[in-house]
């Protein structure tokens, strides 16, 4: 109930603090019989790493997985799969400033009046670094979409007053491209935008889209569990995203309902919206159309240059933070917003197979 | 796991189709020894009666809640809560033309597509009547807040065009208003607004805000029970919502750190934020400042034009719906996000109840 | 949390008091397209009641089941199914006399404990009439597992000192004899042993058993929600239940492993058990053997004589109980075994839906 | 949901297979501010270890427990503990013969049907090892109960025909006897006969109690989550357990309410049972007198002689199992039901903490 299990039929569970031994990830619920091995997770996890660009942080962190059970002879057993990445490049330096104040914009002060007290090492379980294990399991959830004929594909929407040109959409440039966008022109400009707001000390905002494809019209749940309801959950639970939309989101609230109805048609026999303003989700359950899910990350609160804020002796003080930070998150979170999208489909999936009595029969008779 | 129960220590289970007998609501886990009237229900639900404006349908909802179980002498004993309220005024005309097409906007495809079949009387479960168990359960949530020196408030921050001036904010405004906004200026331009786009047999768009008050800092779970993310479930999950925002929202995408971050000052003695972007939540859990969530809803989807769609035998259709609907949502959603909010925020302050060793030991070593 | 959910996927809430207004149970998770009259679940409610034989109760309960959502044409529509039943017989008599002392072997004690007072009519919610939500749901429970070729049968197995005897096992006898016994011979003697316990103004224990046929192997999943920890658990949380055994029970504490191991043997081309003393389950998963679960009952606490006990101002005093009550508590319990055991059973079922990649992929690819 | 997370609350997770590289848990919801070390733990996996008797394996395991995560400077920090074993004298063997044959009385058969195919080293999942995470687990719940003044003692009743004398309870001997019986001269006996059985390439069966004290009346909730019920499933979740009681347990069944009704008395000034054949619970409820639950344990399934079975081809064979197995279980798993039994009330007290108003406005206004 503490807040770091996720998911109903494929749940996870991670742990581990910033500057701990290590962090990780327990799956239960993971199908038996999937192929799985260290390398189709470690493919994810190095899409979190900080690159060699000025968008990311120049820290280094390798974040090997070890995976530590639930696998045998290459393929998932159906018990829980424990993930480890140990921390080895998170020197733990001389920390007594952080410790006894509290950083704008970071969890440092709402921490200690939850709890007391709180590891202050790097931002401790509040550090970014938590997505570690959200990012392990997920590369397991996108595995087992693609053989239910399911893509998710996440990327940078915008950085600052930079947007990507969703006409131009190039998918194979989202791992090309230093901002994880999906078109090479405008990653060349927020790039340049980057090195302004960095030379000013300063950190930007942005915003990240992700894209669900092929995922069949009937998943998700009515009332409070709802497909949409659920996305906006795990998005929102990623660390610094203020805001959440579905299809056209905000937009709607100036439209009119003649403007704002997807028409249905025929198309190949099948039944279709004309378009999509609804971001392919009905009532809470998909409508076989692209799910459309968009995140507003703010700026990262770490800035070089001074901050008036208090410390725990209640003095209103001066803070300088020092450290390697990302002067913008989205193209790290990117990854992230893509493994939540995929964990809340793949469960609200398998909590599908059993909404109907017909498929329920025929499971358990024809065998 | 169905979706229709919300909550883990406070849980409510909602019931009840647009026109079928009855709907309603269990609540497991109200605390006991909590005085409890009919009425104090009843307050909530009158907030969801269509009235007599311009804003809102024509039909009659009685909605006279009945309490059948938990309260003993006046107060909650502990045990579940059941509230029901019988439909009365729901007469099932002929639904012959919508129960085989699928109208725009609606959840009847999905649901046909999910189930096999649906209770197509008036939208059956996906029916805005869904509501009257949330907003039963919810009045309980808030009866218990304002003991605990926290209050809930949600309005109405925009009809289409027309913007409440939050400068003027008027509280008292809500309850008065037509269109449950805070500001007497806006309410008259919606409500004119309005009357064009009912000329136009067309609908509209909107966007409600909630702001929770009085809560301490340290409520909510990190990682993902994070206190926003759960707002933006809770708030998702009602029909025709397509985007949450928490404080600033969308826009600390263009923002700098330099501009977004909240310093921390010290007022009377206690540690206060200098400005709220961050709408009273940093790292999923509350800094003891006011908490802001905005919704945005899409128009009305039952427009009184001909439409285009399809029918369960597959061909394009026209459709011209009838019955009488609210021409926007807004003004009588806002109760469902406010009780919402509340649902959320009392049941973390429960969660928060075991989260320090010192705080239990002095509950069980001081009886 | 409060604990009056049960279930993950066929998931159920009870509500209601002995005295209170009505009692009743949501069913969150019953698959669609399930026909279900009220027929169907007033049969097993029907079995609750009290007859005309020494060993029940004089009381009168009709307990007419009424279906309030969730069913639509004859079938259930995936959505909650909300069961009532309005309390009709309980004339609220005077209770001043035990509103205030602690019946021995009753909750009264344990309520005002926890909750600070209680509803002390009748029990309240510790109330045997409690029960009228679980077999409400258990009927449909039961349904289904007919259609998945799955039966359920539960029977008293002892009274006091006279049991049933295996040997001549009769399936029929269950529903025709007052005591539920498969076996009319026993079924006379417990009668007659039961006027002589009312009649010394006492009341007397006993033991019930259910069987499940036809379950298929591979139900129940490892660890924590192994098959036999939820069925205990589940028989355990009806009231006055004081034991549950899984097969040879008890019995396997003094046994050699040579004596205890059931061999398995090939018949009819599919794997089988020689004996089977572990009763259908291993390593918590059915092996499609036969699961049989015992449960042993306390007698009934409210006895007709002199009782000392203590008052709510800690005074010693003398209670005389008064009103009618079972001299034994097993023959109207049994339904509510099977009910308890249907639920467990089928909610396993349900979950193992998804224990396999090759069973989904062939779900979502063939359609 | 698929069966390795137990609690709501103090939520555990355990993973790992008897020969995969490490076995763990993590526990989601440990109140912060507790002071824990390996120490603490070890202490309890200790417990676990095979000792040099004859009445457990020659086998070695090492099982030194690693923090990795949830501990700061000595203290709990609110967020997950996650601790791991490695696996290191699991020398993985040939075990190509019951890699593809079910050995009686193991979860061979049932592992294969549910999943397809299976971990066949050691056992797997379904191997006494998982229990490592539970111990490691249960050792933080029994030092928080500590200081919440509770105390939970487990110890073993009877093995094969040789019973401990209750009269002669001797909590010291708990610890010191190879069989962990609380009477020396049982202790003794029982050796005796253990070293029969083996020489007769045999196992035996046995039965475990476990006293729960200190805890004060109120803890447990009503219907489904009754106190008992859910120590019932906490113990049968433990393999090999084949029966639970509570209290008098079986015994009740043969029982008049006159015998069986504990009267209520005062002591120094608090209620208390003249008797206790109630075994602490009342409707569920703790009562606050001493809790008893009783666990009886089937022999050993693998014994050294040559057993009929199939295997995965269908066909019927012998099979001699090979490897070093404790001849009962019962000495080595008296600490593993401790450690369930500390979870359950745990929890449970956790989850009390919200039953009142008057408590939560206390908490929550004093602040």
């Amino acid at each position: 109930m503490a807040g770091s299990t996720y998911g109903n039929i494929f749940k996870i569970t991670t742990w581990g603090e910033s500057h701990g031994k290590a962090l990780g990830v327990v799956i239960d619920g993971c199908p038996a019989g999937l192929e799985l091995s260290e390398e189709d997770i470690q493919r994810y996890l190095d899409r979190r790493k900080p690159g060699t660009s000025t968008v990311t942080t120049s820290r280094k962190e390798e974040d090997a997985v070890e995976i530590l059970s639930g696998v045998f002879e290459g393929r998932t057993t159906g018990t829980p799969i424990s993930l480890m990445v140990r921390n080895t490049s998170q020197i733990s330096r001389d920390y007594s400033e952080i410790a006894s104040c509290y950083r704008p914009g970071h969890a440092d002060y709402t921490f200690d009046e939850k709890y007391g007290f709180r590891d202050y090492r790097g931002g401790g379980r509040s550090s970014g670094r938590e997505t570690v294990g959200r990012v392990a399991a997920g590369a397991i959830a996108c595995k087992i979409l693609e053989q239910l004929g399911v893509t998710v594909c996440a990327y940078t929407r915008s950085i600052g007053p930079v947007e990507a040109d969703m006409e131009k959409f190039d998918r194979a440039a989202i791992l090309r491209t230093a901002t994880a966008m999906p078109d090479e022109e405008a990653d060349r400009l927020a790039v340049q935008y980057m090195e302004e707001v960095r030379h000013a000390t300063d950190s930007s905002g942005g915003c990240m889209e992700c894209r669900v494809e092929g995922l069949p019209a009937g998943i998700g749940d009515p009332v409070f569990e709802k497909l949409d309801a659920n996305l906006a959950k795990a998005v929102m639970s990623v660390g610094a995203v203020k805001a959440v939309e579905i299809g056209d989101g905000c937009l709607v609230s100036r439209r009119r309902g003649s403007e704002n109805n997807d028409a249905f048609r025929m198309a190949n026999g099948k039944v279709r919206k004309a378009t999509n303003h609804a971001g392919g989700i009905l009532g809470g359950i998909s409508d076989g159309d692209m799910i459309v899910v968009r995140a507003y990350v703010k700026p990262t609160a770490s800035i070089f240059r001074t901050q008036q804020t208090v410390n725990q002796s209640g003095e209103e003080i001066d803070i300088n933070i020092k450290g390697r930070h990302d002067p913008v998150i989205v193209p790290r979170a990117v990854v992230v917003m893509e493994c939540m999208t995929a964990l809340t489909v793949l469960d609200a999936m398998l909590l599908n197979l059993s909404a109907r009595m017909d498929s329920i029969v025929r499971f358990y008779r024809s065998e």
